[in-house]
């Protein structure tokens, strides 16, 4: 073990009386230089996803991607605009609506005295600008009301803590003077779970969690972290990356979302198959509550004692308190990490190859299935200077389409990230395509793949400029037994057809991604957008259907969702997916936690009108 | 797929709506032929572990262990009275201490109109004996008072639902009639979990889950498996690998306990490594509480929906319903079995072994350490018959004590258990030999490590003959983190050291074995046993003892239990391990769930006198 191992590791030897001395000592700390500036509108864009340097352009002579940040970015899209304009009718010689930041606000509604108690704890602002951009997530409304500025609340107060300790102030501090707090990670929850509460008469400050960064201690023999949960992934990556270590949660938010955030909504990793998901990756968590601070008072494996309420702390959507450190695996970093595709000639004979490979348990790092519809947008999205590449894809092309005989308006495509020693990633791959070879699918090269999983970060742009030429996006998924898979995805896709015809809506598209795979079923991810130019209220018309798909997914077999979690968008389905039952331990674990609703933000059935009604209910019989 | 396989499957196609349906539809079902009797004691020891026709004896020439269930049994063990007297002065001159049945029992406190009612549900006995030997689990004290008939209290009457419908009659029966309902799965648990509540003033009724066996639908497709959660063990193993499969949950309570108990303690089995431990493998639960049936109302593979309740029923400890249904993870038979050994020099260089193993994710099914002092125990029980083999072992142990340098009072054994195709299990074992070598370690062939395993159930019998000679003994296990292994087992060895001879007691044995590899730390099992006759209440005395090394263990870094669960006799570590919040979190599920306390079995810090006093508490701050 090297010098800087032995520091940075925590001291076997010492007694578990120094526990809570540990997460703090100063010679374990790794300082973490952030990304994300606390003036988060300077670096990101205030009105939709991501940097401000970067964004899809559509009015020039070629689309492009603006900015140097991503491997697409500076160089010409010349199909893009085809696609779009076959897709959605989308009419680029319209000028881009790109909003103008607002300039005025709703008045902060923090008293003076709570302020002025609140600063001594650590660093407050009551500025319009930092309350409104904490003042939502990535629903299609939140971006809607964001761009037309008309949020019904906004938080009346940002707080930067920057330890568990200043948390703890702040909580005690709402506890005794009566606000409401809604912890903010990276603001990037599509499911409402941030909205602040319209009709709360309480002041609500954000308690935003990004100073909280910090690694508190490496300990590379144990593979162990314990990090701030404020942290973003991809700060958090960088640093262990920079030391050997992997964390290897990979969720498509991963630039901006925090481990905190991971936590709350138990957040899912492209790569899960090596590092699993947020759950299987935690070890410890410390989540400071209006009752106490609730944390496992040792840092085992695994415990029988009792019901594991560290699985109500994951999930719990800010409504408990909020996540101040956690305890992580890490993985050392493969020695070798390879990309690569697969192409079959239809949805089916590439579902049942990843049936069967989970069947096998041979999934690698990740391993995805794309629609017709994903691979030719994949195609639209080629570039210029991948000319070379493009020849190379049409000999593939002829290959696939003529000598295969495959059809170009039907194939899918699966990619690969298989990481391992050389060995094991050599003899993964050796039998994937083998495995493939049964279902009818031929490999397409490491490059689909490797293009693939880089476009996860840029697609996230897309909406944004969609929505400059009045066509709306946007994504859903849920999880689903194997066999009701491939049923779920057709009567999905049908439903939206449908629902887009009764309202008249020519121009859409609607297409989904087997995305993660278990040994009882799968992830999919649904998109849908299309042109709005028809409806009066677009976003009201995108809710309704989206609404409709969700009840088609529900009545598949499918979940209220795989990852994103409740929040107030799927609070519909709630009670019946968890039980009654499962919705009085809600009722119930909030009330323990949080009596006076501190945490106030009314995700789940939380806040709802009937849970007072049925509180009553349950008193009476008690 | 074959006609069988359709028939066995879940018809894919029908919508949930069949869901409740799909569970109990004729066709689909197994019914299970149980090994263990509704009359328990007709094939079962009333007054220890296991079957009647099984035990140690030693008042023969030669010591053996009767019966022929077991590979072991039948032989002559020539070696165990010298490693007997050897370590504990046991003397077998003594006459066995075998206790006669018990002809008298407590009363029946079931009144006449409940009893009527309940008999309309399911079968009912009164009887004496049925109530005794549902009284109690498999500690050392539940086994001196079945020995003694000293019970504070027990059973009023025992119940037999074979459905979950009845399990749901009987526990409204139960809400209207005011009855207490204690669960009773295979009555192995080891924390006093089901022990009844002595001043209870309601009647207690015992729901015996042993009818609820059989096997709802198998999924041969999707490898999953719908299980009436009374099914033992290896009822359960035995219907699936007649049908090519196996769930591979093995405890080492396997041959009684049952899928419910499993849920309820969260359980590990000893091949965790491939199949997962309960958590892992279960895929949804069904159970039926005061409030009515908490479960999911899809059967996916991972969701987020906020908090996971299933996580509160896993370790729910029969306090707040009762499980009736599963669906499990099945696997195919894999193709090739093999067991493996491998032998260090001492603990440390084994430990080294099995840390690297898990840090390199290499485990096998089952990857097994077992200190020096169980190495001898486990040379005492060769039995005559294996002379061949003892010659054999006499060249290797020449080999590694004389060769390899090996001290026979230091050296330790690894057994593994590796399955797979032969591809896998050689390349694992190649693998696994050349890590060994790097610790010193040498193989020591496949006999030795399959005997381990197979020991592994005889084992369980070894107290009974102990408590006929004055010898008393018991295990009991904690997770720790890797850093902290090494100090915790030697600090509960010296603990119990000195606890022994502050207490002259001078033929004691105390010893450990790693059972379980996780990524952040292991599962550590400990043993202890002592001759009794200088102590005036044996128990009293090894539970002091016990106490002791479990607060060393707490201290050391280790957790309140791995896998036996929390129950009555770690209750005093319980609050500290959860945190405050977490008892919080524990009285709010059990109003949610139970109000009545109908589940009055009072385990974790349930029924304690301190919980209705916080409970005013939290009222008077709400």
């Amino acid at each position: 073990m090297s010098g800087e191992t032995q520091k940075e590791r925590t001291d076997a030897t010492k007694s578990t009386s120094d526990k809570n001395n540990e997460n703090t000592r100063a010679d374990t700390v790794i300082k973490v230089k952030r990304t994300i500036p606390r003036k988060r509108q300077d670096l990101l864009k205030w009105y939709g996803w991501g940097y401000n340097d970067s964004r899809f352009s559509l009015d020039q002579e070629h689309a492009r991607f603006v900015g140097n940040r991503y491997a697409l970015a500076g160089q010409p899209l010349p199909h893009l605009k085809e696609w779009a304009y076959e897709n959605f009718r989308l009419d680029v010689n319209k000028p881009p609506k790109i909003p103008e930041p607002p300039t005025s606000f709703p008045e902060s509604r923090l008293p003076g005295n709570v302020k002025q108690e609140l600063e001594k704890i650590a660093p407050l602002s009551v500025e319009g600008m930092d309350r409104l951009i904490r003042a939502h997530g990535q629903t299609l409304k939140d971006i809607s009301c964001l761009r037309t500025n008309s949020f019904p609340r906004i938080p009346d107060a940002v707080i930067w803590p920057e330890s568990h300790g200043q948390v703890e102030q702040i909580v005690q501090c709402a506890s005794r003077l009566r606000f409401v707090i809604i912890p903010f990670g990276g603001g990037t929850s599509v499911s409402g779970a941030i909205t602040c509460p319209e009709n709360e008469p309480r002041p609500i400050l954000v308690l935003d969690t990004s100073e909280m960064c910090d690694i508190l201690w490496l300990d590379k023999e144990q593979l162990l972290a314990r990090v701030q949960a404020g942290i973003v992934g991809q700060d958090l990556e960088r640093e262990m990356r920079a030391r050997g270590f992997t964390v290897g949660h990979e969720p498509d938010s991963f630039e901006f979302s925090t481990l905190g955030g991971w936590v709350a909504t138990r957040a899912s990793g492209m790569k899960k198959n090596t590092y699993g998901n947020i759950e299987d990756l935690v070890v410890q968590t410390k989540t400071v509550t209006p009752r106490g601070v609730i944390e496992k008072s040792c840092r085992v494996p695994r415990i029988s004692c009792g019901p594991e309420w560290e699985h109500v702390i994951l999930g719990s959507e800010g409504c408990f308190g909020v996540v101040t450190e956690v305890t992580l695996k890490i993985r050392p970093i493969p020695a070798v990490t390879r990309y690569g595709s697969l192409v079959f000639p239809d949805w089916e004979s590439g579902f049942h190859f990843e049936w069967e490979v989970a069947r096998q348990r041979l999934q690698p790092s990740s391993i995805r299935l794309m629609d017709n519809e994903q691979f030719r947008f994949g195609q639209a999205l080629k570039t210029e200077t991948s000319w070379g590449g493009v020849i190379l894809d049409g000999l593939k092309r002829i290959y696939i389409t003529r000598i295969k005989g495959f059809d170009p308006t039907k194939l899918c495509v699966v990619t690969l990230l298989m990481e391992g020693t050389e060995e094991q990633v050599t003899e993964r791959e050796k039998k994937l395509n083998s495995i493939a070879a049964q279902y009818g699918g031929v490999p397409a090269g490491a490059e689909n793949g490797e293009r693939g999983y880089t476009l996860t970060f840029v697609i996230a742009y897309i909406r944004d400029v969609g929505m400059e030429y009045d066509v709306v996006a946007e994504s859903f998924e849920t999880s689903v037994p194997w066999d009701r898979t491939l049923a779920l995805c057709r009567n999905v896709k049908r439903c939206i057809r449908e629902e887009c015809e009764k309202r008249k809506i020519e121009h859409f598209l609607v297409s989904c991604r087997l995305t993660q795979t278990y040994d009882a079923g799968c992830c999919i991810y649904f998109y849908f957008a299309h042109n709005t130019e028809q409806c009066s209220d677009p976003v009201a018309t995108y809710e309704e259907i989206e609404e409709a798909a969700r009840n088609e997914i529900i009545a598949s077999g499918g979940s209220i969702s795989h990852h994103h979690g409740v929040g107030k968008l799927r609070k519909k389905w709630y009670t019946d997916t968890v039980s009654e039952p499962g919705r009085l331990l809600l009722l119930a674990a909030k009330k323990a936690l949080d009596p006076d609703n501190i945490f106030a933000v009314g995700n789940m059935v939380l806040g709802d009108d009937n849970e007072d009604h049925e509180e009553m209910s349950i008193k009476s019989k008690l």
